[in-house]
């Protein structure tokens, strides 16, 4: 294999019927592309034999625009690499360090946009993670995770890619890993699935937009806990549904209510075995009475088991899905929280007579997943990685969490109130004297303490003010000082 | 760190208050497990200490059970390595070698599934890539992507992954590979646009579903190309829109005749650069006529650029993006032809006045595309391996193509039309004789030939038969004999 130059070429219209120049035509479609700032200064140009071929005209030309754009300091040679657009061109000749290329002036005429696409709330980027440490949610210790193991299966899966793997199309994703973690659900969550039922997709945000598109129509009623995860909310309302708020305590979301005010619904969306935000776990009783629910009124569940794997003073609590004899749950999984968020791996563990509509759907939506991960996952789990670094991770967030439940008692005594079970990796702390939770969430990050205000996961009228306080990715020996800076902020 | 088994516990429910013994109440947990099927012959059990832990009650009961249950032979001991479920269970014991765990029972009662997933077509099990060779559509050469250079990109940026990159959330991706992205689009398809425009995706696909649900209501008149992509089209049939085709000839889509047909419509999907699947190239006068229609009537304008690449005896085509002066073309592109598909990347360039729209609806689907590839992406263009790699594949395929061209005029004379610009990676033939190109896909598909019939890609009565010849992946000696096998296939 010969050595191919590795510079990007510009696309310069060559009209050999004008009456200007070749030579003339490829030098001002090099100078007006540095001056539009297309080719940006440092770029490597094509070499002028490569760049004649591509062009289609003799080399002489070429040389000839080339020689007459060195000369003028548009283009610098460097001896042995190369010749590039010059890092040291005239201030006055550029019109800005990056000039913005499309036209300044208003984008005019009707520009009709999506009414569906007004139903979600535009990106909060003041919301989302600002950075590791107290409290942020949803963060896992991602300093303790085994990268140089990891980072051992990734170069292997890269290095030498099977065929099969990146070859073969199913919506689903790969069937070795739907067999890994069908054997990972069936034993550790009591999931009833074969690995056909289980769908890859790219985290549980993904999971609940295919569900959505598969079960909702619009103007369906669904059932969501109240307080709930915003997020969900958002999959369901780009639906054109209904949100049904269903109050939730501390046995998790309040059935006979949802019965009372909304019996006919399409679905219901729950965290049963740690609820988002409050944390509590749905007690048996309201398992099998949401269950007869589905099964007498022609509902669906959505189970989404987001961090189920973290309980730490009780025994494991069972999927609801493993209940379910009426294959009425579509069950929702995700490797965010014990892995990375950045991987972007889940799983839906989908009902045999709704899999034909979810591969149809995921087909349509963007085929199937990317197959490294896939392929890294299946290993780290067959050979027991995965296993271990729960277990090492359940005993951290436990130590973790035991710190902070101790600190917050020394801080605020009786005056905080906390919520749910000793599980997961955040804990929901409300103020009997109340407080302004959004108000101080914008100070505290504004002092990098990330706060998340509980206020925002109630879509009624009733609603509490807290945080949600995510002690994941926070070392047990910063937890007290995180936890008097909580105090002198809501005390201050 | 000390080591933490690798096994998954089991979910076993302990009841104190029952009058079952402890170790009873584990023995039976225990068995069902292997008996449903949950836990595998050759599972690694929880050791005793752990899963006394885990259950909170005193090791003797474990004991007790593990001592019963490798009596009975339903455990293994291995040396050195810990407890498994026998690899040797007697045949009787087990009611299947992976017991299906669902009620066998028919789900009863309504199970109402969306309207609008049923408009989409069923996953087409074997219309996908169904190996390597002649002449798979869409695939590149795989056995020449740099893997070893590739994976050294990989490995450093899974070894010591960047804090920021793994942590900081835009539903747009990377900020450094949009530049990346940025950088190569201004230079060598001369699209207007600064890297705020840019939102990573997974593929073309998901390209296509966003922007649907931007901008497109139910309802709403799109135009598609005739004949044209059948996945681009379930996208649009997914938003519940009306599918308006216009005709394809040399010169790309017949505006003109779109604007006789269907004047007023929300939107125009086309492929100018490399018109799927006839492959001709969308004329000047075609593009302006397109893009005054658009301003005029208040329509969007969908450009799919997806091989844009590969051009083989003329210049490069500049994009209808950049011709644009009123910000209505949405431009999309993907890694999936230049490296391989199932990187899963693509990219959107957004007119700034949507951004807002895209974001929103992006962050509601799947949150942020995965960070790893973008990372070693970003490398691997910045440091010049993605433009010769371009460069490199521009002329093997090249080279396939002609030998392609050239077995086909040496094969068939004038009994074929080949269709389209040399460009891409696939050619299209139709012949004047007239064929059954499913039926003959068929049976080419049972020879390990692979042809994808042309006719599915109409939507309209007046349908043309012939295939879609992929040559990307099949090396150019073994092109004639595939030739020949076609010629056998058609004539026989």
């Amino acid at each position: 294999m010969r050595s191919s130059p590795a510079a990007v070429s510009p696309i310069i219209p060559i009209d050999r019927d004008s009456g200007i120049p070749l030579h003339k035509q490829i030098y001002d479609g090099y100078r007006s592309a540095i001056l539009r700032g297309d080719l940006r200064p440092g770029a490597q140009i094509t070499s002028s034999r490569t760049f004649a071929a591509e062009l289609r005209v003799s080399r002489f030309p070429v040389l000839n625009a080339y020689a007459q754009l060195l000369a003028e300091g548009y283009f610098e040679s460097r001896v042995g690499a190369g010749t590039f657009v010059s890092t040291s061109l005239p201030e006055q000749l550029m019109s800005a360090p990056r000039p913005v290329a499309t036209p300044a002036r208003e984008p005019s005429g009707p520009r009709p946009v999506a009414r569906r696409a007004f139903l979600v709330p535009a990106f909060p980027a003041s919301a989302t993670l600002p950075g590791w440490g107290a409290f942020g949610v949803h963060q896992p210790a991602f300093d303790q995770f085994p990268f140089p193991v990891w980072s051992s299966f990734v170069t292997r899966h890269s290095n030498s890619p099977q065929a099969s793997a990146i070859h073969h199309i199913d919506p689903r994703g790969s069937e070795r890993f739907r067999e890994e973690i069908c054997n990972y659900l069936r034993t550790a969550r009591a999931v009833k699935c074969d690995p056909s039922q289980i769908m890859i997709v790219s985290g549980s945000q993904q999971a609940l937009d295919i569900t959505a598109r598969v079960l909702l129509d619009p103007g369906n009623r669904v059932w969501v806990e109240e307080p709930g995860y915003t997020l969900e909310r958002s999959v369901i309302a780009a639906a054109g549904c209904q949100l049904c708020p269903v109050p939730v305590d501390s046995d998790g979301m309040d059935v006979a209510e949802g019965i009372r005010r909304y019996r006919k619904a399409r679905a219901a969306f729950v965290t049963p075995s740690h609820q988002y935000p409050l944390g509590s776990t749905m007690s048996a009783s309201r398992r099998l009475q949401l269950l007869n629910w589905a099964q007498s009124s022609g509902a669906w569940i959505v189970e989404d088991d987001y961090d189920s794997e973290f309980r730490y003073e009780s025994q494991p609590v069972a999927s609801l899905q493993g209940l379910d004899a009426n294959a009425r749950v579509i069950y929702i999984g995700t490797f965010s929280k014990v892995m990375f968020a950045s991987l972007r791996i889940g799983y839906i563990v989908v009902p045999r007579d709704l899999l034909d509509r979810f591969m149809a759907v995921r087909f349509a939506m963007d085929i199937f997943p990317p197959y490294l991960y896939q392929e890294v996952l299946t290993d780290f789990m067959k050979i027991g990685h995965f296993g271990r670094h729960i277990r090492r991770m359940r005993q951290l967030y436990g130590e973790r969490r035991a710190v902070l439940v101790k600190s917050l008692r020394e801080e605020f005594g009786n005056a905080v109130e906390l919520h749910g079970a000793a599980a997961g990796m955040h804990l929901t702390v409300t103020f009997p004297r109340g407080l302004k939770d959004r108000d101080l969430a914008a100070k505290a990050l504004r002092e990098r303490l990330w706060l998340l205000a509980l206020s925002p996961s109630y879509l009624g009228e009733k609603v509490r003010e807290g945080f949600i306080l995510g002690f994941g990715s926070t070392p047990a020996e910063q937890i007290p000082r995180a936890v008097a800076r909580l105090k002198a902020l809501v005390t201050g």
